[in-house]
């Protein structure tokens, strides 16, 4: 097995003579998901393409016109997550190589001069809305909502020569770059808000196992339900692994028809992963395979002695001398 | 133990003097949803009022305006599903009295006088348009779609004066009523696409168990999360309850916080079901209970001998006999 | 419920006014079941008949010779163990009042005159000389083994006119009650080895619960082999109920039918256990209940809040509430 | 991997010039266990050695004076089982070639000129005794029991000049090579009783794999109970493995300290057993083989379609092409 060189951070398709780096990712510009690809070292000085959806970020990929896609899967406030989870689940395989953790914060953002008392209509996309509802309950309680497809495109209106509205939630990003006055920071309800992406690429070269380790699955329910769905758990905790996130959607129109979205702490290249992966395929041989990538915290987990490289050697050597006669 | 009586068509909170029921539910009206109120015994002469959102339709629900709500809670295709299952696992807790199954049947209706080959611009809901796509790619290859709130939204634009396109994609209730002339029927591109709706009230008496019936449970994940999930599908599978429909949602914020929605076979009156809620409220306190009620479809599940409410109650009887000294 | 007064230790068929209390064990006198009788208090002041065999031990207990039996359950070295589980198994139903830990300690007893050296021939039974064959092998290397049925049998045989062997191995008490002289003390092999008894009784009040008990069972396997035992041993798993001994012992006659004989921590009184026989009783209703009682070491275990007896109590008043229509 | 040639029924060890094959089996002369011995095709014409016990029995085996020994390991009417348990699971490795199934009938035999009215003493093994029971107690009510060694012994006291008793319980094999006057036949309490007995050589060249059988296993219970044998269990069940026999013994002198003796269905050279005893051996090293052989009563077992060869296979391939990068 071989894995992909140290600098794993580019796709794996930029060439070594300097070509240029194409990203693509889930716009418009200044959205939290632009702040997620500027995170990827060396994605500033490369072409960056904001896509108007996960599809067509992901189609970019597919078509060879982008090296990698970066897209929310989890948590988002611009939405997008249900698109991307059903959007790999489908169609040309894809590999996720990176995740990137990004802290969510909003600004206010106004035009210059408008103070508080002055707003009287507000503009972001609906989950910024509701993330911030306590606050504007609490400091601009008489503005009315008007509802935007994205934070970005609500603080690009706010920017132009008549705008509909008087302020626009948003992402510090967007309002530095279009010369909004920001009038208050951090202005979310929750704090430590968080939104993880990822970064995309045409199956190749597995990033490096660092013991510190993610993979993501997909896995179609096979048949009846309760059983099914314990059995595939069960892959999984019979090798000590541990899982950091499952998610059913439905596979389509018919009631009843899932898919698991999970992710499993651990690279392919781990003997408890792979194990896992293969009783993963005897049960449900349609399964996906999205990548085993290093985790954004690093958190390397606790591997048992029973589960250990070590362990699944040791009994592979054992078995082989009982087939041979000892 | 009390039951609603045989009227249990009726939520509970209409009086017997014949005070006049009212039903809210996702409009806008002529949709599937609907539809879906309108099969319910009665429904016909009761006021209907359509709600702008699912969480609306329950806010009417818990303040007494309404006396029950009709809302897509599986595979709508306008949407709101999400909504139901988030609005259901917060607030004051509320009741599904009844399952209702919708097949999803999609109409191009025009404008009289229109034919297939005059439709440059068609309009419908984005998920009706994605069940559409290999019957427009196949019959009106060129038109060029413009995205509504809802099927029914697209076919009242269609009636106006000056309608900005020249189709819409809807379901037939609404093309009827608005007298739009239905120029091809059934053209989603799966067949038997079905669309389930729950009819919501506030807690009171149960619907009567019938031996064909459903219970819907929000449990939030406990702490860590495979085993957590192990845990609780085992309440299920070591009391012989089936489940027929599991889904995951995050409950906030913060990355890797769930709950599950579930449904399964049976009703809280059935021994195994009672004592696998038992379980649940042992491991996951916070579980909420949506609701035991019959299913659409009829179907008894099979119940073996060791998990019969004979079983159970031969098993307290010998328990009881033990700890009396025999 | 109720329970048996705080003088468990005298079984609950003798009378108040003082009638004599009859204990049997199985004999001969002078065996480590012996000394394990006289740790019962108020067992040196009471009747005590040596049982030739396990089973007319049980048998006089059940026809009211008898009221109470002490016989060995666990690792013996006069044997019987096996004869215990079985003869509980069948029959009139039996209960374990008291469990009772001897440690297991050797001496070599010669006649007076008689040193290390003199000893051509020493007897004892099979399982002791089992296990004081290194001390053996060490320091009388030359002597050869007789069989005895017992310890005290060859203690017995040695204190004659002309025994048919110059040394006895066996326990302490009896070597002192036939004026033996010891030679050597604590001449087994292994350090801290032990043997478990019970003290069996009629069924009756059942001994008041104390925090640190345990409750033994019968279970015959249902049907098929692997599943069913997992199906056994899940129902204590899910109730967080430990088990401290679990045993195979085959029915009879036809290959592959087995029961199993479990000690499970906790009382029948404790909510966790009450629930796991009830459940244990639905999927083989043939269970046994052997009896609760304190365990010797009075190791309480750790019971977690899921499997509490207020966490049982809450899930009884939630679902009573809900059956209630809240 | 290699397996022994189609003359399997004979040990490897036999050479192929015609050197003779010694065989030892638990005696003495004309038991079951010879019996079944005689059943291994080529025996009738071998060296056999009785051994006074299993141990002995497998030592021959261990140190070379005999190629093979048959003893009984399941339901003997000799006694035997445990030992044979026991000594399997300590001191050199062995392996088990053959099981042989014997059906258990047992006669009453005489002196000639006896009659039932004339006998007032029968002696036989007290197993052989427990299982004949009801027949003596309804067609020799007044004959007084008395203990043997074994069946054989008994009968061969019988053939004495003067013997200790008037009849004898016996194998029909032992009757007839002694010339005994059998004056009833099949006088067993239990109909299709049946005694399962091994025929056990040094390690070498496994036998082929048949489609029909079965892998015996030695498995020290790691550390603590319950869920160490849920998770040995597991790894036969999440596997599709089925287990005809699970026993537990004590390993020794310390309360609580088991190993398991478990027979499964299945060939260590089929994939499912290969991967169960992988993981058997990562949760418990300490696992002994002790043998894939064909199953005497030639039953095939189901192999779902997820834990076929097949399936193992492709999910191998799967995995390696992870691995490349595809």
């Amino acid at each position: 097995m071989t894995h992909a060189a140290d600098t794993a951070a580019a796709p794996h398709h930029s060439g070594p003579q300097g070509e240029t780096v194409v990203y693509t990712y889930l716009g418009p510009e200044g959205t939290f998901t632009e702040a997620a690809l500027l995170r990827i070292p060396g994605a500033s000085d490369a072409v960056r393409i904001p896509a108007p959806s996960v599809n067509s970020a992901l189609e970019m990929v597919r078509s060879g016109q982008a090296n990698a896609a970066v897209v929310p899967i989890e948590n988002s406030v611009e939405g997008g997550v249900s698109a991307t989870l059903d959007a790999l689940s489908a169609g040309t395989s894809l590999r996720i190589l990176h995740e990137i953790l990004v802290p969510i914060t909003f600004v206010l953002a106004v035009r210059p001069g408008i103070g508080l008392a002055d707003i009287r209509t507000v503009s972001t996309h609906t989950h910024a809305w509701a993330q911030c509802r306590e606050w504007a309950a609490a400091n601009i309680p008489s503005a009315e909502y008007l509802p935007a497809s994205s934070t970005a495109a609500a603080a690009v209106e706010l920017a132009r020569q008549e705008p509909a509205f008087d302020a626009a939630i948003c992402a510090p990003l967007v309002a530095e770059r279009l010369g909004l006055e920001v009038l208050r920071e951090d202005i979310g309800d929750v704090r430590d808000a968080v939104t993880r992406f990822v970064m995309i690429s045409l199956p190749g070269l597995l990033p490096e196992p660092t013991g510190a380790d993610k993979t993501t699955l997909v896995i179609p329910l096979p048949e009846d339900h309760p059983g099914a769905l314990m059995d595939i758990l069960e892959q999984f905790s019979t090798r000590g692994v541990n899982l950091s996130r499952i998610e059913s959607r439905p596979t389509g129109m018919f009631l009843g028809d899932y898919f698991f979205s999970i992710d499993a702490d651990g690279h392919v290249a781990d003997a408890r992963m792979a194990d896992a992966l293969k009783g993963l395929h005897r049960i449900s041989p349609g399964l996906r395979f999205l990548g085993s990538y290093p985790r954004a915290d690093r958190r390397e987990p606790e591997v048992s002695r029973h589960t250990s490289d070590e362990a699944f050697r040791d009994a592979d050597i054992w078995l082989q001398s009982l087939l041979n006669g000892y």
